[in-house]
């Protein structure tokens, strides 16, 4: 095997139906384990690709599902908060506990060595059975025996060609580092189409054709449920880890044209670097076609395309497809209107910040009083003027304050920023991606 | 109007229920037209977008339906013969009736002016509706009567700002032309996701910001019934047209993961510059994801990608988005392999020229027994030897004659060719898409 399963600094008893989920076999015995019929409960360690994908798979089978992360969101390396919130929401609609910040402590099984809790710092779970898939890395024995150079990520080292150090033996797949293209730097990033891409370099370099492998831009796809939830490049986060002058925009909307009887709802978030205007990541979920618009991104941000480029890509409409003005395309024009200065936002986690912090600034709501009506944001700060009557009815707002606007999606949003800015409003943002990207508590009236 | 339809060099003599789809007021008439029952058999004139969209509409009201079109074959500027012909199968199979080739002669109606039947060179095809899509052309008079330069053709001129002639005048959508990219020429290209564009262009250069729209890849795709067809670039004729050195290769398979329950299959033919390795165009066809690979394509040609390039993106993988190496990669591995000539083959088109003319030829079919009895090409060139067995078998084939190999997608085909010159043959091809995407004539035992 190419690599180990990262594990739990807990003991596991060497009870039964605790598994790792990095053989064949586990899969076997995991079916066995759930046709018994005794398993009632199942705790899911780790919040990642692996760990998502079988938490679906459990509650197929009547399962009470519980997933237990120990950062402070689903898919970390992929979503920053707001976006992982969501895709949280949409899991606990489907019946999924998720249980973030918290940490394993131990497992307790009874006499006969049948798993029957997980022991958290949250609390004790119910447990008959216990997936723990926190991760892999690299098995590296062979090629260290081999006297291989392994990389400072603990992978094995290669160039571009893949050659290791010994340039008679060439490593590919997951036990090898790859060429971060957006940071220029060597990462561990073991994915099953990278492996597949490898082989054929490797093959080519071997059969005398001198082929190189450019790198990785960290691209991941994964289906829970409904949902889809794509990533690729840096999240906000690691943007600002890495000292980008980050500027970001999350615009949701339908994946096809409004109006086509199939549109599903797509959130996009870009990264953007603002000196550069290059995209630096984006993080694409929801019930909608994410994997189109990651892939467009995957073979533009190879190219070190920018924003005011995407926007300008000649891509295949018709409304079985896509809007006419595709959801990227419309991303990147919101993305490349906030590098210019003309669009200014907070991002839904600056907005909660605010109101945690109990700062003295205005949620203005927008949106019309049927809108409002059917769901609102919960929060005193909140003033209704819609759109339509701005223009007669700014003078209601204190020019002073700060002032946060937002719509359903944001559009009318920024719309407003333009009207009190050109009315004398000097500190005014809209809320990225409204109130439908909002991943906190609404207050909804069916 | 920014476009005027184009019309038939025949006189429509005032009938009723003939329609140039240029208007919501015709998508209202027609809906009259249908409600009355009276329409039972409608022709439509052109096999282009449109006529295609509409075709499928008319089927759903039960009307029984005859696209005419005056080329030899649907989407002429989109599709290659051999992939139109795939299309032209599926729209057969839900019951349409296509006539390629054909002239529309007259249109004949009764006393009271009610069109009973559409005069062709082919024929005369009773109907109650007609409908005549055979093409915009823009609408320049507005343009012409304020003295700006028109284009050859004959489109509104305008540079890269979206200026016309007259530097205060922009103009943007159907009614002006545009750079294609591949050919860095000035094309006539109606479509309404690049008016989206060119308004957004305009806005931004009328508000004070410099900007350039960079031109056009002339992508297109269109669903009709269960199939996709899309398209981007240069098709093969267009490519050999422009003196271009032409290499293509048509990949079949399914859109995802094999196992993956909703898999569909679509065709892909890449059409590539033997010169530079650049991707030319593409076409894709399916019931499968068409438009996530023709995006991918659009941002890689909009920066020029070459085969060896697109086959190394790091695209987004997980079994129920795409086979873990995506199909557009295998293409352009592929079209690769042709470059370099390592793979040798004849387009479907090619093959049939040889049977047609009776050319000497060995049609070596690789596939097992029992895939042979289910399908199979209905010529007497045709050898059967399966692949497991040719090294055993190559001597029963006569060395110097050109020998065709073709299995289902040609994968196997592909093998048996490096066996075969291994051996020593020297005139050997497989032919491009295997069985699977033969579009003439099969023997199909079920």
């Amino acid at each position: 095997m190419v690599i180990c399963p990262n594990i739990l600094n807990v003991s596991t008893r060497k009870l039964k139906n605790i598994f790792k989920l990095n053989h064949p076999y586990d899969a076997n015995n995991i079916k066995i384990a759930i046709e018994s019929g005794k398993v009632k409960n199942a705790v899911i360690v780790g919040g990642g690709l692996i760990g998502l994908e079988v938490a679906e798979a459990l509650v197929k089978s009547e399962i009470k599902v519980t997933i237990v992360e120990m950062l402070d969101r689903l898919l970390p390396k992929m979503l920053d908060r707001e976006m992982s919130i969501l895709l949280m929401r949409n899991m606990e609609a489907n019946g999924i506990d998720v249980s973030v910040c918290n940490k394993v402590l131990g497992f307790e099984g009874d006499d006969q060595g049948n798993l029957q809790a997980v022991v958290t710092e949250k609390g004790t779970i119910d447990a008959q059975l216990a997936l723990i898939a926190v991760g892999v890395k690299p098995n590296t024995k062979l090629a260290e025996d081999a006297g291989l150079e392994i990389s400072e990520n603990g992978a094995i080292k290669v160039n571009e060609y893949l050659q290791t150090s010994n340039p008679d033996i060439y490593a590919g797949g997951d036990c090898i580092d790859n060429v971060n293209l957006v940071l220029n730097r060597r990462v561990y990033l073991p994915l099953g189409d990278l492996a597949n891409i490898h082989g054929r370099v490797i093959a080519n370099n071997i059969a005398g054709k001198r082929e190189k492998f450019p790198g990785v831009l960290g691209t991941s796809i994964c289906k829970v449920f409904d949902f889809n939830a794509g990533a690729i490049g840096l999240t906000e986060e690691m943007a600002r880890e890495n000292d980008y002058e980050v500027v970001t925009a999350v615009v949701p909307g339908p994946d096809k044209a409004h109006f086509y009887p199939t549109a599903k709802g797509i959130f996009i978030k870009l990264v953007g670097d603002k000196k550069t205007g290059k995209i630096l990541g984006a993080q694409i979920i929801g019930p909608g076609d994410v994997a189109k618009r990651i892939n467009m991104l995957s073979v533009g941000m190879f190219h070190g395309i920018t924003a005011q480029t995407l926007a300008k890509m000649d891509l295949a409409y018709a409304p079985p497809f896509a809007p006419a003005m595709d959801n990227l395309i419309t991303a990147a024009n919101v993305l490349q209107n906030k590098i210019d200065g003309i669009a200014k936002s907070l991002t839904a986690m600056e907005v909660k910040e605010r109101l945690d912090k109990k700062m003295d600034f205005i949620l203005l709501d927008v949106r019309s009083p049927k809108e409002v009506e059917s769901i609102s944001l919960p929060y005193e700060n909140v003033v209704n003027i819609p759109l339509g009557v701005l223009r007669d009815r700014y003078h209601e707002l204190p020019m002073g304050k700060e002032i946060v606007i937002f719509c359903k999606v944001s559009l009318r949003g920024y719309e407003a920023q333009k009207i009190l800015e050109e009315k004398g409003f000097t500190n005014v943002k809209f809320m990225d991606g409204g109130i439908i990207s909002w991943p906190f508590q609404c207050i909804v009236n069916n």
